[in-house]
């Protein structure tokens, strides 16, 4: 009956909402952890979230009063014309500076012309309007797995495209090679679905590496097979990435047989942490993707207040620069430190220095080689151990074992502690794995410990 | 080969963006009237823009500094908790103002529940949002003519729904009959299409009138004869309502037979003059939309920073109270103004007294009654008299020489040197009728005296 009255769309659950990504958010909603006032809550590592850096921006806000309030630098009003302002091909100021910014951020390697950027509210919205602008419903897009959970509601559930997952393996370190690809082809084929193209992360998420050049051009071949074919690039780890990174947008430049198939999304959510201000971009070199993608804007244009204050933010060159170095010094110390801390409980991960998490190798202390035991390891670490992670499961990992860990979205002091309660976990789970199932009961005697008040410098 | 490449949706022209009502637009742009630097320029009154209040806003924003930056009252900085904040549910603070002011602008008549509330970046994408929740691809929703023009690519473009048009006609001033949604029904049978709902704009764009309480009944009264239909009220002019407007949500709250099939569409852009903010709402009964509709918000969020700002604004009861009545005491001296000026040129007007704009009858001054005479008209009016006025065509009237003008979005003095110069051009167009075609030489003649600086005060 319900069904009846609204649409599959709106009584399906095809957004992906129910996966245990989510679930393991609303778990920590419940009860987050606080060193105070709650040390034994729940400590959210499931969260891509770069809270590194707000003190830079904080120290430029404090010298530049004007931008977050509605006058220029020479004292003069604009909130009117900022009220109004709802062009959309946005203000002027901001695309130049965030083109300036996309191009510094990559290490100027490559040059965007603001006239082919669409700014979108947030990179959620960009994928969906490239899907919408590049395929039609029952067509399909490439994803390689694992993949960010949240594609299955950003690319499929209004746009009725498909995705089929071009599966990688830890093999070869997860990495993406033409064979894949064309397998993959070779399933849409079985089930009658048109691949209208690829679409990948760079740097990845959830497995926090960057593309090699090697992959891009296994990419850039696989498009160029068929003139038909499109690769969006969506980076918006590109502040998060290593030293070297290469972005599609800088080797699709220089192939001219994929002119104008090739597709960047951009956002400032995770390289400014600003994920609150809903600032999204697309970049084609497409005339016609440019074109429908700005008329789709209007279904979610930035807020004219904030394209101001980011104008000039990303406006002032001493800042990015400054930021941009200093985003990735803390982000590298902060991940080693992650890496390290996993080591010594004998727990590797992908070599990667990408993105704001790490994809943790779990495989030797699954019970048995199935997703049933992932979810039984991540249900523990979940409800006995109170971190939230999430399982390779819930980004459609091809093989059990694996789990994104974030790093980024909590003090150093507060990922101290996760890792102390992690170590203690697995060192009492390998041990139970012998004497029996006396998990529960260590973890809960030891987890009484940290009632106390002595995490109080966290805030 | 372009169409083979991209999809049908972003290769099509289904946006509706080639209508005569944007293209009105982009003569506007290539060419604005501005009092000292181009007078003889375009004047846009083809945009529903609300300018007449800005100096209240920006008065309070004077005296609370602290709503625009990122501090709170007590001078704590709130930076990273914005630039963090992407919880789909809105920033509680906000929802709760947003909800008190929908009130509010209703006469208190009916009270909205935050808990009900969706934001989404504008009304534009809460009217797409309730198509893709609320009909498939290939049913029909029911839209009263004439209607606001944007709605084919609201509705229609990538949700896949269709409009099937309600004829209303000037015999009983374009209201809403049970007739003519039957007949609509009839037609929408004709067409195979599945009827899943009527959309209607209340107050109405672009007639300028209210829903009388008549016309709710008989919407309501259709949606209950069968279990499946909707009703969707856009009430995104409520601020610009006369006194004693009916929201549908008031009616719709004592009707039991619609309970949860009746949603109201909302939006600060027109009651506020803020379109560049992007705050528009969908408040609905239905548990199920309002699920759907706050997951799908995910792809146009508001940006937090404003909803910061107009959580302070709006939850200043008195800020909102003097507004209102003052943004109401405006917009009917300036449509009196307009209205008598039309007058005095013979024109009439549909009474209304509401929105930011008049349904003008220019039907006597069609060479025939045909829409070619419109577009002649209209054309006139456009390159000889330099007003952007959008033909009643564009926003498909099933009637010939009807016109939508716009009048809170210029000055005052910007209005009488349109009303002049319409005026000569009307006194010319109908001397000419008789004397033969020489309306363009006296025009020409008569706007070469707007060359001098005589309009200084405007700006």
């Amino acid at each position: 009956m319900q069904r009846e009255l609204l649409s599959r769309k709106a009584a399906c659950n095809a957004h992906g909402q129910d996966s245990s990504y989510f679930l393991g958010w609303q778990e920590y909603e419940n009860d987050p952890y606080d060193p105070i006032s709650n040390p034994k809550g729940m400590i959210q590592m499931g969260l891509a979230e770069n809270q590194l850096c707000f003190d830079l921006i904080e120290t430029w806000l404090e010298k530049h009063p004007q931008a977050g309030g509605f006058k220029r630098d020479d004292g003069k009003r604009i909130f009117k014309e900022l009220a109004l302002f709802q062009d959309y091909h946005g203000l002027p100021a901001f695309k130049n500076a965030l083109a300036k910014y996309m191009a510094e951020v990559r290490g100027n390697g490559v040059r965007f012309d603001p006239s082919k950027l669409v700014l979108t509210a947030g990179a959620t919205s960009a994928n969906e309007i490239l899907m919408f602008c590049l395929a039609e419903p029952g067509e399909a897009f490439l994803v390689p797995t694992p993949y960010y959970p949240g594609f299955d509601r950003d690319l499929k559930w209004r746009t009725g495209v498909e995705i089929v997952p071009v599966l990688c393996s830890s093999s070869n370190g997860f990495r993406i090679t033409r064979a894949a690809l064309d397998a993959a082809c070779r399933r849409a084929q079985e089930r009658r679905l048109r691949v209208k193209g690829v679409l990948v992360t760079n740097p990845s998420n959830p497995l926090g590496t960057a593309l090699a050049c090697g992959e891009i051009d296994a990419l850039l071949d696989f498009v160029s097979s068929r003139d038909d074919l499109h690769l969006v690039s969506d980076e918006i780890y590109a502040g998060a990435a290593p030293e070297g990174f290469v972005s599609v947008a800088e080797v699709a430049a220089a192939s001219a047989s994929t002119a104008g198939r090739v597709h960047i999304v951009c956002s400032l959510s995770k390289d400014l942490g600003l994920p609150g201000f809903r600032v999204g971009a697309i970049y084609s070199e497409d005339e016609g993707v440019v074109s429908a993608a700005t008329k789709m804007s209007s279904f979610g244009l930035v807020s004219s207040q904030t394209q101001y204050l980011l104008a000039a933010l990303l406006g002032d060159g001493e800042f990015t620069g400054r930021y941009i170095a200093e985003n990735q010094r803390r982000l590298r110390e902060r991940r080693r430190r992650l890496v390290q801390g996993l080591e010594a409980m004998g727990i590797g991960c992908l070599e990667g220095g990408a993105g704001l998490f790490c994809w943790v190798d779990m495989r030797h202390l699954l019970r048995s080689t199935t997703f049933e035991a992932e979810m039984e390891l991540w249900k523990k670490i979940v409800y006995q151990v109170r971190l939230n992670i999430s399982p390779g499961s819930s980004c459609h990992c091809d093989e059990p074992g694996w789990f994104r860990i974030c790093f980024a979205n909590t003090s150093e002091e507060t990922l101290e502690i996760a890792l102390d309660r992690l170590k203690i976990f697995i060192d009492s789970y390998q041990s139970s794995d012998t004497k029996g199932h006396n998990t529960s009961r260590e973890f809960i005697k030891w987890v009484s410990h940290f009632s106390s008040s002595e995490f109080k410098s966290e805030r």
